[in-house]
């Protein structure tokens, strides 16, 4: 794409109201818009990350045998009537809002009820299970206060996965792979390093359920991380049975401020056994379904991506997930700059490389300022200077290291850096 | 995707409730479930289709140079003030819900002022101009009553785009374009002999929009067409005046029942100056950006598809957006023909044909009952008899045409219908 055709213009300052670095950064650089506390637009540039993180994590879900459907926001109020979960008192941050006739409707927080009680017209016997459904879907959740950015939004796009099993080893079989899964994804979207698996609240269903926190200052959880065992135990359940039923050690634990990136919970037969959600056998006897939910906020990964990648000069994007692969940078009005320009790009878009060219007619500094600003991992500067030696300069965003590229070799350079 | 991992399952009957025949028979087939009225869940066959038309739909308007962003559901009510469109006697189909303070929010029915108000941001001058911005997003409306399946949703999905020019002269070049980016879609989805550009209510923006009407006995408008000139009049705007001022007569014109596909707006300077959306011409002067609108509901145009194209046995989908290309039915549960299917199909998936493979063990009658139902374009048929003499049989879905195929040519003559 070319930068003169984009609509979107950076700005020098964030909105004085907008206290999160990920919504100012990213406000800044134009990916996203603030409509109200917590409810956020995504520009061009945003959406192309929305995009990439959501077709990055379908493929993995889609490996996991995952079939995906697409749930409604509005939500008939008795199936969560069924499992206790409509009332105010219950369940805090419910937005409600009612039919012309009169009767209430909620915007879904979750989607556990709606799911279970759709499957009673599918899952009938063993032969029908397990069964493995995702969407991509906008949750709603009235939050109380909304500070954090798209860390957590009023509304925000969340992937979440359910299992439906036959028995809880089956379950576990599964709930084990998705933790490989969940490790795999954040490692391809640069957060592997700082993510640990932590051991969490499991409500009524089970022992616990697993989070995935990400350290970074903006987090709004307290973590204990086992370094070398590579897991931790979230405050809520930090306590000495915990400990030792996990076999960790209090000097062995460095506490850390994190946010949950994503979360996976054994439901057992909770919903199955109050929506009536069951299958039958081999042995012939009726049994429950055993349940397992496996979520992961899109916008609040991008936001801890953010969080944890951008530096003082702007968002920092891993190729992975990053709207552009390589930012073109054309310096100068001089013909030859434009031409050589226009050049390198048709070459590298009819190779199937996303790139931004700044064709903008503005000075050099502005257009290093800006790309910095928005973050595309590689920079190319094409100038008067460079093209008279036949050279152009690479630059990569994230660690600044520079590379000077003759001309011929630009295309096979580029990919190899894409791929790395 | 082999149907034994499907999870849904096909229907003999749709629920008595549903009385559109959109919604039951894609209920029957699996395609969608019923949440409540207006409100539907796209199973793993209706996503496809859904997302086929969502891609081909996103293609028209990358090519008319749109920029794709995601607006919010959640509306400010201020904006909406401003325009006077908050009060439920000007716009009677909001959803309104509260925000912990108490303070009112509006869920989206359309987007003209989050938008505008958006681009104060990025539009000062007329080298911003022209610019054209579009989304999928949902929309949410209190419709009174719902009961054409997914012709009419309180929730559904919508494709949007605005434009926003310097001048009446510049929009009307762009309007022209759209009109043709539009047939060319509704022909690319297999309905572009049944719809109609209509002259309909311009309400106070301008002497006319225009409605794409599809005939269909389901439709709720009745319009007027004049086949040989292939345009068509809204009952709501049939009068002398009209007829002379489009060069049409009485007698030349069929009414029909239709519905709307598709609808573009001149929304002129309507939004813009109300809500303060100015440029700086290239004379100096501060002028109101000149806008309109072009939306087409996706799911109720796959709806609309239903309509037009099904038969007494079931769907039938268009290539371009069917769910897959070819439905191989694997017929008995011979060795031989299990593995000759095996291989077909994985021939197939390798060249990036989507097929779905039914390798369930139930007999032949329900194989092909289903097959009709679900109303993929081209069904396989592998039977032990057709092996023996080395042949496979295809059938088109649409016509019944039915062909014998040496097992050689059955990647090439399926390339091929895909195709045409």
């Amino acid at each position: 794409m070319k930068q003169s055709m984009l609509f979107t213009k950076t700005k020098f300052e964030a909105p004085k109201d907008e206290v999160s670095k990920n919504a100012q950064l990213l406000i800044r650089a134009g990916f996203v818009h603030k409509e109200m506390a917590g409810v956020y637009v995504y520009l061009p540039l945003g959406l192309r990350v929305l995009k990439n993180l959501t077709e990055l994590i379908r493929k993995e879900m889609n490996d996991l045998g995952g079939q995906e459907i697409l749930l409604s926001s509005l939500q008939n109020r008795v199936s969560w009537e069924k499992t206790g979960r409509w009332s105010d008192q219950v369940v805090d941050n419910w937005f409600k809002t009612k039919l012309k006739n009169g009767s209430e409707v909620g915007l879904a927080t979750t989607h556990e009820e709606p799911l279970t009680e759709l499957l009673l017209d599918h899952i009938n016997s063993y032969r029908d299970l397990p069964v493995y459904i995702y969407q991509f879907q906008n949750k709603f959740r009235n939050e109380e206060r909304a500070k954090s950015g798209i860390l957590r939004g009023r509304e925000f796009l969340m992937k979440d996965l359910y299992s439906f099993s036959e028995s809880e080893a089956e379950h576990n079989k599964f709930y084990e792979k998705a933790i490989d899964v969940y490790h795999n994804i954040f490692s391809k979207v640069g957060i592997g390093d700082r993510t640990y698996l932590t051991f969490s609240d499991g409500g009524s269903f089970s022992d616990f359920s697993h989070e995935f926190q990400m350290i970074t200052d903006a987090g709004e959880d307290t973590i204990y991380i086992d370094k070398e065992k590579k897991i931790a135990v979230n405050e809520e359940v930090l306590n000495d049975d915990v400990l030792s039923s996990l076999d960790l050690s209090r000097e062995n634990l460095v506490e850390e401020k994190a946010v949950e990136v994503g979360n996976i919970f054994t439901l057992g037969n909770k919903f199955s056994s109050t929506l009536g959600l069951s299958f039958s056998a081999k042995t012939g006897e009726k049994n429950d379904v055993f349940m397992g939910c496996y979520g992961i906020g899109i916008s609040r990964l991008m936001g801890s991506i953010v969080e944890a990648l951008s530096d003082e000069k702007g968002l920092v994007w891993p190729m992975s997930i990053a709207p552009f692969s390589v930012h073109i940078l054309q310096v100068g009005l001089n013909e030859s700059v434009s031409q050589t320009s226009t050049d390198i790009y048709n070459t590298l878009v009819q190779e199937g490389v996303d790139v931004l060219l700044d064709d903008r007619q503005i000075n050099a500094g502005e257009k290093f300022a800006d790309s910095d600003l928005i973050g595309v991992p590689v920079q190319m500067i094409i100038s008067e200077k460079n093209i008279s030696s036949g050279e152009v300069e690479l630059k990569e965003r994230a660690t600044g290291k520079v590379v000077m590229v003759d001309e011929a070799q630009v295309l096979d350079t580029v990919l190899r850096m894409i791929k790395e």
